[in-house]
């Protein structure tokens, strides 16, 4: 086929990420000598797969044709049901289920809202490091991500309405993880939220804020979505079952107010793949569902995750050069680490993954900003040890690059 | 959230069909009481679900972290390897697994294909009438679906060539359902295939052929698909396990031979989805790899399918008035019917559902020709005793608008 016959889109992309050294370089971290805290994945070992297995036998013994028949674009009832119970006790979201859209992941959805809301040439606002998966939504799409910067409250509001007045045109989207952000790890204060909220009212621009990490809480208390602050009808909210459960199920939800944006995700979301399995939909229902059991998994993991998270910073603490630092997050899964200037975190990815451990160099998550002295680091998917032993082996690459740096 | 901001596209379209009374008419056919021939859906009453009980429960207890963690957007490799096997044992194509992307079903397979390929008023090529769900995603992707005629064979070659030659611009796409064609029924000739192939070959046309129905024949021999016949650069072959499994899992399947393209379709699907839901793929590889039980499956599904086409065909011979005309297709899920010029088919499905049975009007499927007086009719979806009940209640309907006509 000739070149010049495909799209526009994906031009320049292949294998949906930017072309990038990094990328190949971190292939090689699949094999198991490795330790890495570049994925960012949950842990496998505490998927609770007795209970899932099951709920598979429930619902073929009652409900098999509801799993394996066609079913309906907005997603299985029930689901949407526990959804609004669920966003309403852990972020007093009121919504009912006819605002609720299931979705084959969060990215689905990140997909069905750009293709929804933007046009080629649109903008839109991000934080500065933002989630690469939704960049390279925003980018397949041919718009323009302006990058804000943060400081320790979140999305600094006087640099957005600098970026929202010195548009050539107003941005159409805001896109914000609150909790915990990948890759920083930072959480928008609540004064922040209602800020921002504020300025996206006064531009009209759409609040899109994706929350995969809100429940993995290891400290501070829970703080209200933009969507309870903000007006309702200019805000859609993301959750997913990916971080809380299983994301091999492929089964998230976004909250959406306004009636006529619901339709269009809907006619969006029946294009893309008419509905997502009504198979695992249902797993993902009856397992939440079974609040006692999706109650005790939830405390279970928090508190492993809390345990990795408080490893990997006493290690970091005992075996980084003091010329590194980085915040305690207080949930998701992930460490922001600013290593001197000077170092760059690529050249360093190198040697980590020669002395086998790895991370992802921070300039993957830039939008308009490069940073070349940050690494993301995972805690997540290693067990305690293994972060223990794998910290040890980064704070020794990170101290032999600092002398040799300094013997210049 | 103002109108004004909102993307182009969907401009004019809620729940993904274009507004339209007959999608209101057949809401009220979702009721029990009911007999629909309208829908598209296979016969849940021959879901395997007692093997697929037993899989969910041996692919937990082997496979747990494969089935529920975050894994390739290329796909399980097992399954696109059964995927190579399967398309050449039954079509004679010969692929590697690297040629096969495993998607969330069909639709994913069109959208990522529209998305990769198209871009606004870009031309596409299909036979007229077509499947609604491909045309909505054409017409999502801004482009012009221009509707070629079929005779018995298939597309017209002279047509397509003539379509070719007085379009602005080349057609990018040529979208095909070669196999008992939706909503025709219509299989295109073997001779028609190659003439199809080497049309699209001169012209530089990516061929899309879509094939779910291929293994639900009834009678004839099978036939090769145009990806053995053309220029393999040029084709993307689509099947899928939801005719033939169920479409609850939503797992399907492209064939990619060209490398770069392969390449960008795995991108477009990262951006969408990430992947298809590990646990459904793992459950169509291991039943449908269990080659004794899915070939005995498909061997009862194929003879009840032929039992209720029989039962239609006789049914509609005995009960429509003669002036009906209709064939009998050799495979898939459909009788395309044609009734008297005069009857509309879409005023007739008002007194049908008022006698409790429904169909589809041929005018949903239609591209570029308007198309009043034809209903297509499913009959995988009923048992043969309710096909014959519904049957006669349509003959009459028939007979009372024809008795009508003639009055006047």
């Amino acid at each position: 086929m000739r070149e010049a016959k495909e799209s526009r889109r994906f031009a320049g992309r292949v294998n949906g990420l930017r072309p990038s050294a990094v990328r190949e370089m971190l292939k090689a971290t699949e094999s198991p000598r490795i330790t890495s805290f570049a994925g960012g994945l949950p842990a496998a070992d505490l998927f609770p797969v007795a209970d899932l297995a099951a709920i598979c036998q429930t619902i073929l013994a009652d409900d098999a044709t509801g799993a394996l028949q066609y079913t309906v674009t907005e997603g299985f009832l029930p689901l949407r049901q526990w959804v609004c119970r669920h966003v309403e006790a852990t972020g007093g979201i009121r919504c009912a289920p006819e605002e609720v859209l299931i979705t084959t992941g969060s990215q689905q959805a990140l997909d069905l809202a750009a293709r929804t809301f933007l046009d080629p040439g649109d903008v839109v606002v991000a934080q500065d490091p933002s989630y690469v998966g939704a960049l390279q939504v925003f980018a397949a799409y041919e718009t323009r991500t302006v990058g804000v910067s943060s400081d320790s409250e979140g999305m600094c509001p006087d640099a957005l309405r600098h970026v929202v007045l010195n548009s050539k045109e107003p941005p159409k989207l805001l896109y914000l993880v609150t909790n915990f952000q990948n890759p920083t790890g930072l959480t928008t204060s609540a004064r922040r939220r209602r800020e921002l909220a504020d300025i996206a009212a006064e531009f009209d621009v759409l609040v899109l804020e994706d929350d995969p990490y809100g429940r993995l809480r290891y400290s501070g208390a829970d703080l209200s979505p933009l969507v309870t602050v903000a007006e309702r009808s200019n805000c859609i909210y993301l959750g997913t079952s990916s971080k809380i459960l299983a994301p091999g199920l492929r089964v998230a939800w976004m909250v959406v107010p306004d009636t006529t944006t619901f339709s269009k995700l809907v006619a969006a979301k029946q294009t893309a793949d008419l509905h997502t399995a009504g198979f695992t939909q249902r797993i993902v229902a009856r397992y939440c569902d079974s609040s006692e059991g999706f109650e005790r998994h939830l405390s279970a993991l928090v508190a492993a995750y809390r345990q990795r998270r408080d490893t990997m910073h006493a290690a970091m603490n005992a075996c980084f050069p003091e010329e590194c630092n980085w915040s305690l997050p207080d949930g998701g899964l992930f460490f922001w680490v600013k290593i001197p200037q000077g170092l760059d975190a690529t050249t360093l990815l190198k040697t980590a993954i020669a002395k086998d451990v790895a991370f992802v160099p921070g300039a993957a998550f830039c939008v308009s900003t490069a940073i070349s002295n940050a690494m993301r680091l995972n805690f997540s998917n290693a067990s305690p040890t293994r972060i223990e032993e794998g910290i040890a082996r980064l704070g020794t690459v990170l101290k032999e690059a600092l002398y040799e740096i300094n013997r210049r």
